[in-house]
């Protein structure tokens, strides 16, 4: 990627609902340093920059790195985000984040030019740019943990919208008559779908009475209930457990082959926490959205999961700070 | 538009289940010369050819022109079309034109170059290109007629997918446990929010003995109930055609919605037979489309009705032959 030898490293931050991350990234996408802290748990802007900062100033100390030899800073949030204005408008998991000019706000704090995306938006550049090699010019990905994001390259570009909020995959309707969800409407993909729906299912079904190991793996306290502890009762034989797992791979694939009949990828990629799940789940999924995706007819696409892992959105931070989603 | 002062005319063409048309497109937009013929009821690949070599031809001469004069043909049809083999995969009104290499059949035959895409995709670019005069960068076209086709304006360029056939929004699951799709799936958009679904649903409540005008007005034969006849009864202020609307209205705003939340684009423009109602239905739709569209926080949508009526993909056939999607 000759493009990348102009440039000099990047200082990036990904802000989540429990952690802040922060990494140096050099040209090519090599990480030289790494930090986390947590997200504060209070609703005080103030508090929240002194985090980022903290967790950013300690990845470039490791880098052993100024400010000063940075391109620029790129920073991953979680939440709704006018990239134009660089505010973040809702971030339902960062209760400091309403309304709040991040990007403006981090650029002073830093003294330093700041570019500011969604996190899934991101982790799909870095997914293309760094895991992909940009082998293909049309990639789905979507992530699958607490709730469902998406990203999408299109063309051999990255799609923003008028206003860089475009993307917003978890919250497509599936099932217009179907749960509440944690946005305030009801039948969303992420409601039917995440790793949160899997766990809420799961719950009402053991206190329904049935039986399962998930009973004695939790403890009995159902609040320990989550997608891991269910993929684990899966795989010692439990008949409760293997049955969530299939109901939430057919979800997840019906609003995959949604996505497939809007996008035609090529290529889809699935990241975040439920992957771990591994084949059961999106084996079966894969499946239910080949079979639901009309315009398979017309060439297929390949379904796997993501490569990068947690650090998909820094080094998509990274690549958008160099204007790798532009071209 | 300077890009357009090399350009020579272009000869358009647009396949559908009924008719087949055809103008002359002169760069800029100007419609010189148009006709029109009916598609042959037959799976005769020979005859479907005739037909549209006869209607071309007949608005060739119609605007006094040879082929010759023509910088290219440009092609929409109806279906799922991989535009980079030139293969129609799949026409549902179409018989003629399973696994079609239309465009290399109708190069043969004319003896020019052939751009061939989807009909509702090219109504998008028509429509943003000669509608909204490129006004906006993000914009969401869809068609809502016997069935439901979009296209799509991301970034200023037609999204097109890894083979062509992108933008395939009518079979997009909005309720899983919804009814059977003329695709062969079920819960389809297309199967809650089409004309189509407007007419059989009025029909079930008509059998089922409800009292309304509309039995009049079909004359007793449920086959002649349709979206306009409903409309019509609307007007004068029939009950279930009221609430049959009101109900497809919802639906158009469910799917409408989706895609605000996936592509965030400044403009989406609903076209297609079943917006001639008006008002009545576009109206509640939008306010249903903002409300489940949960990126509006980041930024509005303005929500309106086509400008070019049944030109829409004969103008977009034209854009794409001058190139007019890629930049």
């Amino acid at each position: 990627m000759s493009k990348n030898e102009q440039h000099a490293p990047v200082l990036t931050l990904d802000i989540g609902g429990t952690k802040i991350a922060a990494a140096v990234v050099e040209p090519g996408g090599v990480v030289t340093s790494r930090a986390r802290g947590e997200t504060p748990d209070s609703s005080d802007e103030g508090a929240l920059l002194d985090a980022a900062e903290r967790v950013a100033r300690q990845a470039l100390s490791g880098a052993d790195a100024n400010l000063r030899d940075m391109e620029a800073v790129g920073v991953s949030c979680a939440g709704i985000i006018n990239t134009r204005s660089g505010i973040v408008v809702y971030s339902p998991n960062v209760a400091a984040l309403r309304r709040t000019p991040l990007r403006s706000l981090l650029s002073e704090r830093l003294g330093m030019p700041v570019r500011l995306a969604n996190d899934a938006t991101l982790a799909a550049l870095g997914e293309w740019e760094y895991g992909l090699h940009r082998s293909v010019t049309d990639l789905v990905y979507v992530t699958v943990s607490t709730g469902i994001g998406g990203g999408i390259i299109a063309r051999g570009r990255l799609l923003e919208g008028a206003c860089g909020a475009g993307g917003e995959v978890g919250h497509m309707t599936i099932d217009v008559n179907g749960p509440a969800c944690a946005c305030g409407r009801s039948g969303c993909w992420e409601a039917l779908a995440s790793g949160s729906a899997l766990a809420e299912r799961t719950v009402r079904r053991l206190e329904a009475g049935e039986n399962s190991i998930i009973g004695e793996l939790s403890g009995g306290d159902m609040s320990n209930v989550d997608a891991q502890m269910v993929s684990l009762a899966a795989r010692q034989g439990d008949r409760l457990a293997k049955e969530m797992i299939e109901m939430t791979a057919y979800y997840v694939g019906v609003g995959l082959g949604n996505l497939i009949n809007i996008f035609n990828p090529s290529v889809v990629v699935v990241g975040g926490g439920v992957t771990k799940i591994g084949e059961a789940l999106l084996g079966p999924a894969a499946e239910v959205a080949r079979a639901r995706a009309y315009v398979t007819a017309a060439g297929d696409v390949d379904i796997r999961t993501a490569l990068l892992g947690d650090d998909s959105p820094l080094l998509g931070a990274a690549a958008l700070v160099w204007g790798l989603g532009d071209s």
